[in-house]
């Protein structure tokens, strides 16, 4: 680890109080490892995947990030919403009110959903996106029960098949006016959005409705890798305005956290507590000007 | 060259009259090959690429296609239309121009234009956007006065930053839409809009005026390969309802040639006759019931 001006400044300085830092950004450093370099650079939220917590265990997880004072902004992630045989319905259903508990146990208010592509042999994209709607009539209110919002996150359209079936906001937000604001909103992610000129005027219509439940940023950069899923940029080194959407966001009325999720094999490969300074510093920079 | 079953059939039996085989996909074969394999498979129409008619000799390629009776159903690809510095804007143009006059050489009515990504350093799209306006302001007449009608064609939203910053139909028509129909439409082309709910809805509003100057079909398949440009899916091996885009084409009113386009490595590594065989095989069947 070589100690360069970018990871050296002082955390009070660097750390704007609504930057989040998405586990998933950093995955090199274990909880323990996650919870010390947010208390020495002055970090104060985290966005927690589910794998990594059930490998520390749940109870663990929640009384590390107490104890160091860290607000889990979100829980990422559930959906997977798209099967049609019904045991596999199932299982998903289960597995979903599973992460609405772990949601719950971690003290976090938002559950991030990725809905899931197309089942295998489908070309019924409209199909899909109904048995999403289907899922979340139960998962909505079983959620609610617990505290715990749902935020469907449009991703990208080149993840349509294989991954999400909600590739726009206006998608998204036609599933989640379906169901109450406070039970079902969306999750705007920069990377997954950037390209869409229609997407600022559905992030003013959920604000509008109070459904923007999260806010995450990541920059767009090419040539995208093989399988196109690790490839995403460091805040500043690729093609999107991050202030234009945060004064989108901010107009709409969202004043949440906003985290950093970035997944790049490359930023993966160094020091796990460098990455995490110099993604607070490029958060300062890239939205500088704004209510951070 | 393996003698299958699916490449020995009777070629009236196999090839529907608007099959076009964009030349791209079987570019093994050299430009005399492709004419012998079109006129022994009963191929009646190619899509063109500037490069290998450069390569070949604009004069000769014309002549060769007359004399196979062929028809040139697009030429692939003027645009790039997005650069901010005057010089490269002038050649950029003037390249242009020698596209819509090898068009018009070549005895096809459509060029289609890949309009351009990002400028390098550049984050505005909707600025980079104007530019393709304003050039087509003196591209368009240039083009009508040579009976070539320019074909805006909307990139997926994986190439916006570096090839295409028009990602959607609705984008490309609100190009379109600033000049006579005659002389600026859109190709539509499967593998690009396949993923957006309101693209048959932009069809329907090409299609009422007039506008709807080129259909291609590949298919989607997954993982994408790094770079994301040579992974489309041969027709049926993918995620798209062909047969579904080719009614929303239809009921728009297209009634023009159809052209398959594949970028795709490992097609390419194979036999080039084949591989034309294969393709129009797989057209009649993929879009079996339709107006063919």
């Amino acid at each position: 680890m070589t100690a360069t001006p970018t990871t050296t400044a002082t955390p009070t300085e660097t750390v704007p109080a609504r930057f989040s830092i998405n586990q998933a950004t950093v995955k090199q450093l274990g909880l323990p490892e996650l919870a010390t370099a947010c208390t020495d650079l002055g970090v104060r939220r985290v966005g927690l995947w589910r794998e990594p917590v059930h490998a520390y265990g749940l109870a663990e997880t929640a009384r590390l990030m107490r104890d160091a004072g860290l607000t889990v902004t979100t829980l990422c992630r559930g959906g997977f919403l798209t099967d049609i045989e019904a045991r596999a319905r199932g299982w998903a259903i289960d597995d979903n009110k599973a992460a609405i508990d772990e949601a719950a146990t971690l003290g976090t208010d938002t559950l991030v959903l990725v809905s899931g592509g197309l089942p295998k042999g489908s070309r019924d994209l409209h199909g899909a996106r109904e048995r999403i709607a289907e899922a979340l009539t139960e998962l909505a209110p079983y959620a609610a029960d617990r505290s715990v919002r749902l935020a469907i996150e449009p991703l990208h359209p080149m993840f349509a098949s294989d991954r999400c079936v909600v590739s726009t906001l206006s998608q998204a937000l036609d599933l989640a006016e379906r169901f109450p604001a406070d039970q079902v909103g969306v999750c705007v992610d920069t990377y997954h959005v950037w390209w869409d000129d229609t997407a600022p005027a559905h992030i003013a219509r959920a604000g509008a409705t109070g459904r923007l439940h999260a806010f995450q940023l990541a920059d767009w950069i090419t040539p995208l890798p093989q399988g196109v899923l690790n490839g995403r940029g460091q805040l500043g080194e690729g093609a999107i305005d991050m202030r234009e959407w945060h004064a989108y966001m901010e107009a709409a009325g969202y004043a949440g956290p906003i985290e950093v999720e970035l997944f790049n094999e490359e930023l993966w490969a160094g020091d796990g507590r460098e990455l995490l300074a110099e993604t607070a510093k490029r958060f300062r920079i890239s939205l500088s000007g704004g209510d951070l």
